[in-house]
């Protein structure tokens, strides 16, 4: 595994409790990844919408990472990463763990650059994610999630066949490249108070805090977890890695994560302003809010930014600011989509 | 009402057939209309899709005027017309007849210029088109379109009150205005083989035709009609307008017009390369796609031009081809949306 950013200094806090832990990516990696996503990854759209504007009485704008490749930030991650093998990596491939967008992300950036791609996903996966993977190319193995630990299969299978692992958030790589999004919402708009950003594995927050050092204006970044998944949240406040159980009970599927790795949380407790919820309601209501607004087919874990915004009990005091959005992702399958549509 | 484009000879068709009508407007005209929309329009994303390249073996490019101020390209006729009102007409206002985009598109347009709106609706328009009318400050009036005469009762209102009529497409503002989101797309993509184009009252058609001559690429440009709806594309065959009974059979509420008028007609006959048909389900075919694989929410007919594409029945050969596709607007309300997605 090959860690960009070398040269900068251990930071305190991840180095001293992981001493094994590879280096955090410096904030340089983010615009290195910019360089090496140019023409791979699109340049995603960012929309505004006066309604927005109106109702709450600041400025949105939206970095619409529905519109990525394979339909979510995790490509910029997956191709940053993979784009940094050796020739001897290359040949023998990558092996990750992911229920969905991650699984996606880098069946995509291994068949564009050629190489053999091996994806464990949980059986109780969605036929239609398992489809889409395969169709990329990869190879697709499943395990239970409930009796089985998938890093042992992963760690198991990457040492019988050699392959690279590259996890979906704690790679300083992964890091690096998923924070090219929040880079290029502030390179297009300069003067941000505030960044929303989704946490799931927390890969997408560590890179936006890179991205925002990177670009050297002052703006505060708060995170945003479901509410009855927010082991982030809880270990910010804790001060130390919190692991919650396996949260059941949102709908945002891609942000059930159950505990940060030291990369992510270490770069988190030094950078992040605060890490606030959104529930199930707030998250249908900003679904809907894309849908009929902006036109924009947005899942759950991309609407969780904005459903902070538009709720009053996430405490969030947006009068008069300008308000980045991080819109992470719009994969969701059309019958679920529809039923929260309807509901 | 002031023609612009009027040094523009009378065309052979449209002056032989209605003296009394209004010149078309000239190529230049849609130059025109789109530097007085500069800052005011949206220049609404260009959006590729590997998977409808790959699927029909051609290069997409969708126009998403579903991303267009007040969800539709039918802002940029609107605001075109009404920005070159002279003083007394801007004081006095602007009415015209719409069941849906072009009402939501006029009533904004007004706002903008500060002057007064008088929509006359149907009263089977949908209460939440009729709300989003009046929340942009029109006043709305209503009619039974089984009983009353639209056009008439326009006519009579405005002489009453000294409004300008700014009919939904048969204006040669309201051509060139709409024209400019085909010229947006020409500027951006030059080498267009083809322009597939929504046709309803004919605006948006005779707008894109404009485009291509002032753009000066040969492209051919071949409107899309629903199958239960398809006077334009009879008007063609028979060389003369052709009036349909109102239709009902066609889920493509933006495309239920009766009979083009003279202007779109006389600019699609000497310049359309010809108009085909799609059907309902071909646009709930491509209404999924959009929102599965390029996470947009579009409308029936919003859809109508690339579900021709999908469609085998409209005949058109696309492969090898680069394709624009106008998307033209994105207002269906939720719980029929989500119909549409689920069934």
């Amino acid at each position: 595994m090959v860690a960009i950013g070398t040269n900068a200094p251990h930071r305190g806090p991840v180095a001293m409790e992981n001493l094994f832990a590879p280096a955090p990516p410096a904030p340089a990696a983010v615009l290195q990844a910019a360089a090496r996503l140019k023409g791979m990854a699109h340049r995603t759209p960012v929309l505004r919408s006066s309604t927005a504007d109106e109702r709450l009485g600041a400025q949105f704008f939206f970095k619409c990472e529905n519109l990525q490749r394979t339909g979510s930030f995790k490509f910029r991650g997956a191709f940053n990463a993979l784009a940094q093998f050796s020739d001897d990596q290359r040949e023998r491939g990558v092996i990750t763990f992911s229920a969905g967008n991650h699984a996606q992300a880098l069946a995509l950036a291994a068949r564009l650059l050629d190489m053999p791609a091996l994806v464990l996903m949980p059986e109780t996966a969605l036929a239609s994610k398992m489809a889409a993977t395969r169709d990329y190319g990869a190879q697709v193995l499943t395990y239970n999630p409930l009796t089985e630990d998938r890093q042992a299969i992963c760690q198991r299978l990457a040492l019988e066949r050699g392959m690279t692992l590259v996890p979906p958030s704690e790679h300083p790589d992964v890091i690096a490249g998923q924070g090219t999004a929040a880079l290029e919402l502030l390179e297009e708009v300069p003067r941000l108070d505030l960044l929303l950003v989704p946490v799931g594995g927390g890969g997408l927050l560590a890179g936006s805090l890179l991205a925002v050092q990177a670009q050297g204006m002052p703006c505060r970044v708060v995170g945003v977890e479901p509410e009855h998944a927010n082991d982030a949240q809880q270990s910010l406040r804790a001060g130390q890695i919190v692991q919650i159980p396996l949260p059941r009970s949102t709908i945002a599927d891609g942000a059930q994560a159950q505990a940060l790795g030291p990369l992510t949380f270490g770069l988190i407790r030094q950078h992040a302003q605060d890490i606030v919820t959104a529930s199930d309601p707030d998250m249908v209501q900003a679904m809907r809010f894309f849908a009929e607004r902006m036109k924009q087919v947005v899942e759950p874990t991309g609407a969780l930014a904005f459903a902070a915004a538009l709720a009053e009990s996430a405490g969030l005091d947006l009068r008069g600011t300008r308000v980045g959005v991080i819109v992470s992702g719009g994969n969701v399958d059309l019958p679920r989509y529809a039923r929260f549509l309807a509901d």
